[in-house]
């Protein structure tokens, strides 16, 4: 097997966490079923590949996305005290009761930067979010579950084109403000490029927010997911949300293809020797073996390349 | 059509010239026959397309690439006084005299960094291929033809691992003082990673090779083919290699699969305000075009999501 020869770049961080979303991000725009068993299977191959934390599923509401209606039963069967957090998406109150009721040690709220977005995929308008956040960051915290909160359409919004970054940095703000320990920034339809994560990342850092609070998501959309992950990393950005394979997308989002692959990601920051973690192998034969379930090759080109033949 | 907002960094260069390799890279490695008039329609689309330079073809000998038999009825429809140059990969002295024989304005030799490419690629040896462009490089020049100088493997061979980079720098270096007017670094097999490549640039410009003499040619076997571009763009680099669509790769290096996509590329260009002339709309629709000729799906993300339904 190839490995990429080590260049350290001591002006990079010499450690990154990869937050892997590739059981709940990416299997949510399944249109098959995928047994409980396949999934649990994959949430336990991740965590032995050595995923430090590895979102698990969401408890949004079954009308809304099918494919994850068996979220109570796949968290029921994970050990959620143990050394790997496994995360769920709570979209509401009601997603709130359904995971305390199971027992999670971590929760994800998924905010919009954008109107349109948060009337489509939210069922909300901009401004009714946070009062409908508000409730589940505080209940969450009283019950000692830490809050990640995701912003979605960071850069640019389908409805609405480019996304004016004071606005992004507003809207993150008041979810980091709530109680949220880290805010995940998401270029949910993919057509940001370098300079803008730059530029979005300054504007955080003029407004008083510190970069270990920021975690950035991108999706390959348009092929610029890990050069804009190299641009975070050069603004000191040390975590970055990842999909095993490639997997997922956004179902609400037109041209919303899957997440920047994990393989792909760790093949860089081995060149770049910066520490994360995980075992290469043993997670892209993770991701080929589920690809193999979902009936199609991987899209990322390390899980390509170190599985075929 | 979603365009990628621009934000420009000051400290970039204001423009890039793509030296489109897909006609040659891309289609020598294609196991079917391609008839010479959906060549010369791909070629001819690519000019239309704003590429500032369009390799055409390769005067290897049809034994070893036999779907490029047909490089001099190629070159002898295409209008080699217009403003786009056509250059032609000619792999020694033969190859030089029917390039020559064919009126070409460029041509490009190839060589390699490694020992053990040498013998397989060139059927020569490290030492052996510089005797053998000598004369190549020394003949085109007499006859007003300009000489651009490939050199391949220089981050990684499959046979030696990673290979050094002084190793590389003095391979650089005869093919330029030959007379080369640009050399061309080659990720032949994709494992490089960004600050390798600033380390190899960084040697070049201590051994005094100045930066515009440089383009860097990647392939994205692990996904790095644009990071690394970019990390050379901040390096001052400002020619690269790239193939519509993401066509090509190399029969004779294993793993190797396809070339940086233009698109991917011109992308990232454009949300950075860098000028490049391409018509990203018509090159995708070119690179659409070419793979429903080759019966399989342009793996370039950005083709993907601009010609989608």
């Amino acid at each position: 097997m190839s490995l990429p020869a080590v260049h350290r770049d001591p002006s990079l961080p010499d450690r990154v966490t990869i937050y892997e979303v590739g059981a709940r991000d990416g299997l949510q725009n399944e249109s098959g079923v995928i047994p409980l068993e396949t999934k649990l299977e994959l949430v336990q191959r991740l965590t032995a590949a050595g995923l430090p934390i590895v979102e698990a599923t969401s408890f949004v509401h079954p009308k809304w996305v099918p494919q994850l209606a068996d979220a109570g039963d796949l968290v029921a069967r994970l050990d959620l005290h143990g050394a790997t957090p496994y995360p769920v998406l709570v979209p509401n109150e009601r997603g709130l009761d359904r995971a305390l009721d199971a027992g999670v040690t971590h929760v994800a709220i998924f905010g919009s930067a954008t109107e349109t977005f948060a009337q489509k995929n939210l069922n909300s308008t901009y401004e009714a979010q946070f009062a409908m956040f508000e409730p589940v960051v505080r209940r969450a915290l009283e019950a000692g579950v830490q809050v990640r909160a995701y912003l979605s359409m960071c850069f640019g919004d389908p409805w609405e084109g480019e996304v004016v970054i004071d606005r992004v940095v507003a809207a993150g703000k008041r979810l980091l403000d709530m109680g949220a320990y880290e805010l995940s920034l998401g270029d949910t339809i993919g057509v940001g490029t370098a300079h803008h994560v730059e530029a979005l990342l300054d504007a955080f850092t003029a407004a008083g927010v510190a970069t270990d609070r920021l975690a950035m998501h991108f999706h390959d959309t348009y092929g610029q997911a890990l050069t804009n992950t190299y641009a975070a990393l050069r603004k000191g950005v040390t975590t970055f949300d990842a999909s095993a394979g490639g997997l997922g997308g956004c179902p609400y989002a037109k041209s919303a293809t899957g997440n920047l692959a994990t393989e792909d990601l760790v093949w860089m920051l081995d060149g770049l020797g910066i520490a994360h973690g995980v075992d290469l192998p043993a997670l892209a034969q993770t991701s080929a073996w589920i690809a193999q379930h979902l009936g199609r090759p991987s899209p990322s080109a390390v899980v390509r390349a170190l599985t075929a033949g």
